[in-house]
């Protein structure tokens, strides 16, 4: 049996789509047990099927808005997503998923999971869509402002093995976010970044990529560091909500629009459906020893089953031991 | 008269879309006067009203793919680009407009139109599509890797006078991309920059604004360092090209979409000119004492026009004395 613990009270419907979510893995995953931290009289009335589910009770959870990361995960150790993430280092559990606020997530996986000895940071790596259907990993995407040449080859190394194991590619590409493709453009540390990845054995380096070819690219996996990782990201989260909009206003303002509209409804139903983040689960926190899910905060059921659908997989694909064995051996450990 | 200055060989189209961009602007506009740059012999066939439009004959003409800006403008100042930039240093002209690799053109008036003296960066700021339908200016996208909050401060100054002036706003609320909207987000430099923005008294300084807000925001100047700036732009023109790429499989996947097609056809031509960027015009080159568009560099005849319009309507508003009267004094100019 796989041992997922959900943190039942993060996101921003609390435990009205956790609880939900939970019930629909344990329905499509046999193999599955789960532990829900979170407020008991709140998720029990959810419940309506508890097989392979257990609750452990806390009234407290963070606030999606809490500014103090730091501070909170340090003075609330019975906050769900604590005890949640708590019960990932003492092995009591295989893997953690929460949907609570992603700079909560990622120091608690970093100040209570703690990060593997093997590598140097931890950061936050979603899958991203693509035209081809076929998702790509992005890191960092938040956790590192700065990330130094070395930082990047390790988190390279995590994610090459993670598009192996999860997401089947045979020799993942990985690609160096910049400004333009040749060698030697970008900053001073992009310049360093392109050295040693393509000295690298330990990984496939494909070079430069620019983001106007983020959605197009054959590489498998774009690296950078986590400023600008989170500015790429949020753009096309911003842009794609965007144009949906536009296109939404543009069909409504004429009869003509609604009636094409009722002809085309599930053309554009898959159309929204290709850039829809809730397909395809949560982002990875890479670098610590337990796999921990950060499901989007307004993920629903479907996509918070997704997520432990995810964090389920890098379980049995036992893969933060091939991480291990795959990350360069360093002279300090 | 507004003489313009145009680079007829720069862009993917060479002189095709430049002349007749060119006489179409001539049409549109009475009170100017065009000066072609480039190859006699190409151009004079499509010349077909030559009223207001004279050609300078060079042979020359920068490589889209030349990889090597300095050492090129440096070498051929016998390039119609750099002829153009040269007839606007000695003022011949009042503006120039290319559709050249991007930067050669910033290279070019660096280096042959020279900084002007009270600032002390060049960038480049296009205008950006928004959901409301109102243009935004972000500034830089490419001309400096890095950037001090001084430099930034500058741009702000240039950027509020030509939102002002030439799109019109009020009172233009300059907003800095950051991975947060809180103070004291993002980097040292991002950290800095937001304190002088704050205090300055030459801008209206709005705080913090993530990418996903860039087509929402209320903010009419998106401001950040050169290289910050161009991953985001690329992000947004990537996004959406495949997100009109998905949404055109989508509808021809299906007879229904076909059928849908035919009724909303109007709908998705409109959606589609809400993001395009030829409707806009050009990018500026911030920083020089003439102005100096860059057209994409595949401007079609329509885009071309469009930013010999915003070229001229620089030079109507006497932009560059007033951006030179906004600017903050500086001790040691």
């Amino acid at each position: 049996m796989i041992k997922i613990a959900v943190d039942a009270m993060g996101g921003d419907f609390l435990c009205d789509t956790t609880v939900k979510g939970s019930m629909q893995a344990i329905q499509e995953f046999k193999d599955i047990e789960i532990t829900l931290y979170g407020d008991e009289e709140k998720i029990k009335p959810l419940l309506t099927n508890s097989e392979r589910i257990k609750v452990v009770h806390t009234p407290k959870y963070v606030d999606m808005g809490e500014h103090d990361p730091v501070s909170y995960i340090r003075h609330n150790p019975d906050a769900s997503l604590c005890m949640a993430l708590k019960a990932g280092r003492e092995k009591e559990v295989d893997a953690v998923v929460s949907a609570g606020p992603t700079q909560c997530v990622i120091v608690g996986a970093h100040l209570i999971v703690r990060k593997l000895k093997q590598m140097r940071r931890v950061a936050l790596c979603p899958i991203i869509p693509s035209v081809d259907g076929r998702g790509r990993l992005m890191l960092d995407v938040g956790a590192n402002i700065e990330l130094r040449p070395e930082h990047i080859l390790d988190l390279a190394v995590f994610a090459t093995t993670v598009s192996h194991e999860i997401l089947g590619v045979d020799k993942p590409k990985v690609g160096l976010l910049n400004i333009g493709t040749e060698k030697g453009k970008g900053r001073q540390v992009d310049q360093e970044t392109y050295d040693l990845l393509e000295q690298s054995s330990e990984i496939s380096f494909y070079g430069n990529v620019e983001t106007k070819e983020i959605l197009t690219s054959e590489c498998d996996i774009f690296i950078t560091d986590g400023f600008t990782g989170n500015m790429v990201m949020k753009t096309m989260e911003g842009t794609a909500k965007a144009m949906g909009k536009m296109l939404e206003e543009e069909i409504k303002s004429s009869f003509g629009g609604i009636l094409g509209y009722l002809f085309m409804k599930k053309n554009l139903k898959r159309f929204k459906k290709r850039m829809d983040a809730s397909e395809i689960g949560g982002a990875m926190i890479v670098g610590i020893p337990v796999p921990v899910i950060k499901a989007h905060g307004s993920s629903d059921a479907y996509a918070f089953k997704n997520a432990i659908r995810q964090a389920r997989s890098m379980v049995e694909k036992d893969l933060i031991n091939k991480v291990v064995s795959a990350l360069p051996k360093k002279e300090n450990a």
